[in-house]
């Protein structure tokens, strides 16, 4: 492998620039709509590449538009209550219900209601009947040769019956476009394969799947394509004859494994290589034989955006439907946002509405972190040349939420514990249309998130030194102008966890101290680390003594998963934590999980539903289950501030 | 067909009550939510039934982040700009790509742009690398045993993704509900078979299949079943075991056929019969062995209306999906309109934003025109109890379209001609976002239109007796306080519209008056009214003398549909309009047809595309193809009150 093989990227080219050098290109595949002639049956969604004109008229006939007495409308005449008219059956009369054809000599409709039954053979009528009343004429809903949806218009079930009721059963529809997706890369591996390290699940292209049905394409997926410049080029070369457009995954970062543009630079045009967005820089953009071929980057986050950036509005170009322009909200912002200069920035976030304040927290900004986008409400777009957003000021969000499902969302921001995902589910499972989103910064950064009231709730265990009590201190040192209460959450255990079967034999926090001992902790403001430096001060231990002290991780998980790894040895957590990744376990003490909460919360029904929550029955089983947590007074508030 | 076999309606019942009552019976199907397991690779749009935890880490090991060598840290302390340090190959770094795994003994990363080359087998570097800098952490992403999506989800691409990457092949998802769809009616032939008078096109069946898909269910629609009781209830039985909600359609007025009620309350529980809802009271619930049973009214309009009322929240609950509140918005109202106190009446609504202000005009109330529908933006719900609303009184409208595309809509309000659909397919096949939308009201209900400001032009044919001009002088007189031009249309022919072969032998507008000849008039205001009454002046014809001259059509299409179903002998009309009907045509005189507009939106985008249509040759090609018209100075401006 030599350096002087890789590539350096084209450009640096701004989105729209890109997007017009593109379509520009390419503008000859996309002017004329390939289009299908479907089944009206099957035509739900589809796209009208002619107005649909009406072959026959509905009704079809004069009808009657209720249940009644067909009748003459001239015989009527000087019917009125004083002097009732007779009427004899099929000689001035027939009964009709509503739709049976009105036939001659009869031109009118008299309701059922209306009419005095006599005998088998005899009505009285108190009411003249003018011509045509109560009759639907021939044509009254759809009219012969009437249109009735144009060009370019998606069809729904309204138009389907609309469709049939006009004599219509086919049309003629823009074709599906075929999407062609195609993996490559040595590390691929399919989902269904033993995982290895090394190796990379290709979850990419199926997401890639659902996104082609989501926008009206058609996906056709290829088996993985190691690096191989050849092989890479032939499949390539089959997709393009096989697909209306075509994605290559991976293989667009300047690692010595990008083929991809140097293959489209051989049989096709290389346009773009190197769009000014981030994630998804590496982006690449080409034409072969007419069709574009897009070169979309390996990491989950890029690939996403380099997707809905580029392969979503082509695909709507060529099906003729329009971009719906994203809702857009205004957020204030809960936490500063650094952004570079040089590239338009997708950061994803977590939106909840506290007191009426829409709270806009960035999440995890890393482009391999998919969780990011599956937890985002919505992406915030942070200008080129936008250096950075300070916390407090107001953003422009594009939702990927509803604003419904957001408004109905719990906001806690606090310690993290495996029992928040628990809850989450319990209580949507109950009520489906509540949420409880979770945001992981630590039990003091908790405690912040109150006092700027960016939270419903902070769940925290925070050990004052002096009275050796949990949370209450706390509450009344940083909340002291607020009325803060306390919900009881559970009590919990702490203990240093180690690999399996403790090959280091570490037991107490004096063998942090070690030397070939390699700790991982978490970070500060966090309650579990508040605790190790209670105990540290208490036991006498210089911190500087530890190795990996300064190596900080924001979840117990991810301190758990690091000795997991084998990138340290110990790390301070909860036993469900160690449990989950079955690591061994030794307790060094009990703590006080809660919920600070703004008592005017309280009366908020998601909190109540909450509060339902942690008093239940099938919560403590929960935990029971998990082992490592105890309830106490659970959900018991507690006033504080007041 | 006996009197005393028909049906009374068991009540009146309100929707909620009625939901309510329905929802409470049938709460044990509803309660435990059906499951299956399925691919996460088919798992788009489906709805979870279980949280989802990861089973692996993602990233499965500690990777690189970034293309460049991975190196011992410990081994660069102390390397600056002064200092460079050298590193051997294989001893002090290897080369690695962006994704590669870290292994023993190296801890982290320095990017390719840090590293100066200095042989095969040498570097230098000029900055120390902290421990682990660069790399990707085991679980950065997704940790093992994480919650990736909680239950009741409606799974996305991305989750997609997620799950894969966190190890998971197979997930449990809510069933969807399959949906029983029984069309009944001796007179319900299908789209296929030939139509006649008396019969009817099963398009409702069809229409309910789209919306079930819609909502995440399956459809199993059965064929058309005559009128008879064992019939009627075999099906339903057979329905009731293959399906977990079952739709019975039409049957369900007061009329002789309706078996559907009286086969519920035999086999089952009927729990309404008749609700407050307009159109759709004959809507009838009721449970069959635990599952619900739904009776739909056979008028297109109100099928919709009572499958959107009942069958659509059932599905959602049996999915546990929320319903998503509709989007309101205020619009003035157009047009006055009055209401039953005895129902909630749905008025679909064709809305236009017109300098501003969205402006809502009620569409055609009958319960059987499906073009209503088709053709509404929005529905307004008119409470029970409210008589009537007036004419600019602000009402809420619940959207079925989106408001973007009801902003890019140009509102023309006045005279029908086909010309007019022409031209609006025209215009959405140019410019996809742009839509052109008529309501048919004829040439002075135009003009007052544009007097209100509810319309952005009106198409106007009138003809003014004094001086023998079309259109002007009625500006002139109607809108004199407002600026005001006209943008000229086309020149077109009038004639009698009569049947083929003209086998009354009509040739003059004198034979109107022949004691066999039945006329068909439009109404008043329209311009072929007035050209009619000029005619009548011009030639001391009495009105009175002509049968049929008080029979009020809105369109030319209506007017040559009731000829062409012999409830007349002739109308007025246009060319192109008796061609489409294959009727005979007489021409009496040419005229013009134009939009007026205030000057205003002359400067309008979407009017300057309009212009730009009419002035096109594809349009002077389309009229030649049609006859009866002649472009002249089409599309040209003319100032009038300036």
């Amino acid at each position: 492998m030599e350096k002087f093989e890789r590539n350096i990227y084209l450009s640096n080219v701004e989105l729209n620039e890109a997007k017009k050098l593109f379509f520009n290109e390419i503008k000859e595949s996309l002017k004329f709509k390939r289009t299908e002639i479907v089944s009206v049956y099957d035509s739900l969604d589809r796209i009208t590449a002619k107005p649909v004109f009406a072959k026959i008229s509905s009704p079809f006939f004069n009808a009657s538009a209720m249940d009644g007495i067909a009748v003459i409308s001239k015989k009527t005449y000087g019917a009125d209550e004083r002097s009732p008219k007779r009427l004899k059956i099929n000689e001035d009369f027939m009964y009709i219900d509503t739709g049976d054809v009105i036939k001659d000599p009869y031109d009118a409709v008299i309701m059922i209601e209306d009419v005095i039954p006599i005998d088998d053979e005899t009505v009285e009528i108190i009411k003249a009947a003018s011509p045509w009343q109560h009759v639907r004429p021939t044509g009254e809903d759809i009219v012969a040769s009437e249109m009735i949806i144009p060009s370019y218009h998606k069809v729904t079930p309204v138009d389907i019956g609309a469709m049939l009721s006009g004599g219509i059963l086919e049309i003629e529809v823009v074709r599906r476009p075929k999407v062609g997706i195609i993996p490559t890369g040595t590390e691929i591996i399919e989902p269904e394969d033993e995982i290895a390290p090394g190796k990379i699940i290709d979850s990419n292209s199926r997401m890639f799947e659902a996104m082609v049905k989501n926008y009206g394409g058609i996906p056709l997926r290829y088996k993985p394509v190691s690096d191989d410049y050849n092989l890479i080029r032939d499949k390539i070369l089959q997709a393009i004859d096989e697909n209306d457009i075509v994605i290559v995954n991976a293989g667009s970062s300047a690692g010595s494994e990008d083929y991809t543009s140097k293959i489209i630079n051989e049989i096709g045009k290389l346009i773009v290589h190197g769009v000014a967005i981030k994630p998804g820089k590496p982006a690449i953009l080409g034409n072969i034989k007419g069709k574009p071929i897009i070169g979309i980057p390996g990491y989950p986050v890029s690939a996403y955006i380099v997707f809905e950036a580029f392969v979503k509005p082509l695909m709507y170009e060529y099906q003729a439907i329009k971009e719906t322009v994203p809702i857009r909200v205004e957020g204030v912002l809960s936490k500063r946002i650094m952004s570079s200069l040089k590239h338009l920035e997708y950061v994803r976030m977590k939106l909840g509405k506290v007191a009426g304040k829409l709270i806009a927290t960035p999440l995890n900004r890393g482009a391999g972190v998919t969780m990011s986008l599956v937890k985002a409400d919505g992406i915030a777009k942070i200008p080129k040349n936008v250096e950075g957003i300070e916390a407090g000021e107001v953003i422009e969000i594009e939702l990927i939420k509803d604003i419904e499902s957001i408004n109905n969302t719990i906001v806690s921001i606090g310690s993290h514990d495996l029992i928040m995902d628990i809850i989450a589910n319990m209580i949507h499972e109950r009520y489906t249309d509540i949420n409880l989103s979770s945001a992981h910064v630590g039990s003091l950064g908790g405690i912040m998130a109150i006092r700027r009231g960016e939270a419903h709730i902070a769940p925290i265990h925070l050990l004052d030194e002096g009275t050796g009590t949990y949370n209450i201190e706390y509450i009344k040192k940083y909340l002291k102008n607020k009325e803060v209460s306390l919900i009881k959450g559970v009590k919990r255990v702490q203990g240093l966890m180690v690999k399996k079967n403790n090959p280091k034999n570490i037991t107490t926090i004096k063998d942090l101290t070690r030397e070939d001992v390699v700790f991982v902790n978490r970070q500060k403001g966090s309650g579990t680390r508040i605790l190790l430096d209670y105990k540290l001060k208490e036991l006498n231990i210089d911190s500087s003594d530890i190795r990996g002290y300064d190596r900080e991780m924001t979840t117990h998980m991810t301190v758990a998963s690091a000795v997991l790894s084998e990138t340290a040895d110990v790390g301070l957590g909860i036993l469900s934590s160690a449990q989950a990744m079955g690591l061994d376990f030794i307790p060094i003490g009990e703590e006080e999980y809660d919920f600070a909460i703004p008592s005017e919360f309280l009366e908020d029904e998601k909190v109540k539903k909450f509060i339902d929550i942690l008093k239940s029955d099938d919560f403590a089983e929960k935990l029971m289950e998990l082992g490592g947590y105890k309830i106490q007074k659970s959900g018991k508030i507690v006033r504080i501030n007041n």
